[in-house]
């Protein structure tokens, strides 16, 4: 339902405010609304409901840096919010790339998902070089052929400048997350064909008998499960973090690989022949009943322009309900 | 059609000798005999037939060294045969990324495709470094919602090492390869649904009017595409080599990136997590039907090594036709 961005936003921070100093439960508001007013809902006020709302969380310990070289940093995150925590990392991997031409910032231990890898590998993009986000979180999904739940939703994200506004795709290598899984079944609703399987590897729409079984990746196929298992080995065994678990607690992992595209070409060069590319794509032709053809996050950042210009969000009921909002 | 290996791999040489010295005709009929023996016709003998068959190969000028840093490298290939600059680049990018911790290196003004990106991945994991290619190709394939071919084939592969055997991942982000295609129409063979539009975009399982018209992504979804779309840059723009052409002629770009997982934890580390991980994967509860749950490569090393042990390949009797080796 429709809700003014300026009434909503103060009791989102005033809910973080019970764990988070007023900074912290900003950018994490930010970031929400971020998700929201793209229309990405999962990634949006649902964080706050669910098994493991982000206002919950418990750090365990200051954040640590455990590993530093000049083109790298694993950040120990103590349990901290995963979104605050991948903010400075994703900072750091910018100036480290800045710097040195490329770099790499692992984060583990945080508490919940870092929410979009489009948030973070825009920031990368928007400091003229190319951003490359990864993220694990608990085992929901099955492998190919197998129907156990063994890798997380792991999510995907790339991005890179142009001269206009950068290029920013991100995507589940899951079918539905799981919190596309928990406002199914907060509405009642049936989910569609091909998504998930119950715990004894049989097709369901139930998002219920999903959330005991697995879902399936994106295509049900040995490709989607084979990004999914490099996403499961990049943000698992390399930071150090939990992997193949349903109960992963607080040791979700996540990278961000930064590049300058001058380590190859001018960047010049490169935003130039980079926004031709997408000028070829926009101005083929579309297929039969297609009116626009439209590149990976043009609908996410309209939707989200509409929304600031008008100063309204569409939230989710439930969600609104279940944090007394309404 | 089954071929004693050690009767081919000479006749493959002198075809190829008619262009390449020796050591060049040796490295590339090995990797077209890799690719054989693991199964993967498409970028096998069949690379030396059709259109631009390797042995065709006419260089404009040696290879140069455009740009260098520690971290980077840009190969101009002078139209050389893609395979043996792209392991010469790779080799690079290994000895730089064991120096600095992650190297990358970008390849333009290739001649044919590289071949296969699993090739090139698994040589970086098995220098204990994650390996992650990707490489462009003449426009075959169409965009989510677009009907006309902008994409290349744009195959991704990801290795990383294990204590066994590295894990190498490498797929097509189309549907179905070029060479794929000029197999099914050489056997008569129909297409399989959702792999392809004629020219007017109409779904069609001739692969004659898939070539006139494009192939869709292996997903035939807007991930696949957004897939497709960041191989497209980042073998196109950020490598100084063509993009959304289907007439590349030369302009063939690939890149390679190496990543030392020390930057983050230590390799013994990684090493045994990942092996836990894949053994995760394998132990898990099978689909009905299902007799083994099959990594990533698995079944390709499986293969290559039957063949090897027997010393017999089997060759598409077609190709061998064309190549007068019958």
């Amino acid at each position: 339902m429709k809700y003014l961005i300026n009434k909503l936003r103060p009791k989102i921070i005033a809910t973080l405010s019970t764990r988070y100093n007023i900074q912290e439960a900003e950018q994490i508001a930010d970031m929400l609304l971020w998700a929201e007013m793209a229309g990405i809902k999962p990634m949006g006020l649902a964080k706050m409901t669910g098994t493991e709302p982000i206002q919950n969380m418990k750090a365990q310990h200051e954040i640590k840096i455990e590993r530093e070289t000049k083109l790298s940093q694993l950040i120990n995150a103590g349990g901290h919010a995963a979104p605050l925590v991948c903010v400075q990392a994703v900072d750091t991997a910018i100036q480290k790339a800045k710097e040195h031409g490329m770099a790499i910032v692992g984060v583990r231990n945080t508490h919940s998902s870092n929410l979009t890898q489009a948030y973070y590998a825009e920031r990368i993009a928007r400091e003229d070089l190319i951003g490359i986000t990864m993220a694990g979180g608990p085992a929901s999904t099955a492998p190919f052929d197998s129907i156990d739940p063994i890798f997380g939703t792991n999510p995907m994200g790339f991005a890179f400048p142009t001269n206009d506004e950068p290029l920013v795709f991100d995507m589940t290598t899951a079918a539905m997350t799981w919190s596309g899984l928990v406002l199914a079944k907060a509405h009642g609703d049936k989910l569609p064909n091909n998504i998930a399987i119950d715990i004894d590897g049989s097709p369901t729409t139930d998002p219920a008998r999903a959330m005991e079984g697995a879902t399936l990746t994106f295509d049900d196929g040995y490709k989607g499960s084979g990004l999914s298992l490099i996403v499961e080995a990049l943000t698992g065994p390399l930071v150090n973090a939990g992997y193949c678990d349903t109960d992963l607690a607080s040791e979700y992992g996540s990278i961000f690989i930064a590049i300058d595209p001058n380590l190859l070409v001018d960047t010049v060069e490169f935003k130039n022949h980079s926004s031709d590319l997408l000028r070829k794509i926009k101005t083929s032709r579309k297929k039969a009943g297609v009116s626009e053809i439209r590149l990976p996050g043009e609908r996410a950042a309209q939707t989200r322009k509409e929304a600031q210009d008008s100063g309204i969000v569409d939230i989710d009921k439930t969600v609104l309900e279940e944090l007394g909002y309404l």
